[in-house]
């Protein structure tokens, strides 16, 4: 089934991959919105974006920048490679987040339509996402069906 | 919080990480009860092999086997490195199976307590996993908590 949902950002808006420099732009203090960050150095930043470019087949961390350049939303997409369906690959949507500021400009709606059009083009059967019950009407006009549950345990 | 559930298999089954020689060894015809797994020749699977194991902190495919040795359940954990709570790891429980000769010997559970103590051993804060609804009671039994929605969409 091709995927026909379209970005939709507003002028001078840009949907891209995540960049070193983005330490300073942001970036933390948008995920801030979605869960706790914590303390995290340049260098430790520097250890996972290396860890991460080293691997571009799997890790896909992007951002939305505002008219100043300026990060405004974040969204990963890793892609698990599976023996099932003749080797296929598995995205996986994980740490969306939009700065509070810019909430109202659909900036969720295209970090989403944004990764999966990156999970299509990395041949991904598939893309899976978790949720509170309550988001499950807006993955719906993402395009999203609802899969079921998702468990968890934290130690 | 400690992981206080433990593995309970029969004598002579052993839970174990998965291995190359697994091919001619009833892993693909494990993991079909669970779903199309297709033609996977000895040259593909060992290059997802290899992909797997170049990445041994992140993928961990791990089996149970009969007392013949022979694997009768799969299941797979792997590691992903996210930057919220200070880079923590998340785990994520993927293409759990169960031979259908084998069902009524607790081996879904053993594998699920299994993996999530590797993930445990990897310093993961937390462990996710998607089922269907009619599931959710068994991962309850596994110390799974209900965590919201899963979503999908296929290409």
């Amino acid at each position: 089934m091709p995927y026909t949902k379209e970005i939709t950002l507003p002028e001078g808006y840009t949907f891209r991959r995540l960049e070193k420099s983005d330490y300073n732009n942001n970036y933390r203090e948008t995920l801030q919105v979605l869960t706790t960050v914590g303390e995290i150095s340049e260098s430790k930043f520097n250890d996972l974006f290396e860890n991460w470019n080293a691997l571009p087949n799997i890790f896909h961390p992007h951002v939305i920048t505002n008219e100043q350049g300026k990060v405004v939303a974040t969204g990963m997409l890793f892609v698990e490679k599976k023996l099932i369906h003749e080797c296929a690959s598995l995205g996986h949507i994980e740490d969306i987040s939009v700065a509070k500021s810019e909430q109202g400009k659909k900036l969720g709606y295209s970090m989403i339509v944004g990764l999966t059009k990156v999970a299509q083009q990395q041949e991904c059967y598939k893309v899976v996402l978790d949720c509170s019950p309550h988001n499950v009407g807006f993955y719906e006009k993402c395009g999203y069906g609802n899969g079921g549950n998702n468990m968890y345990i934290k130690f």
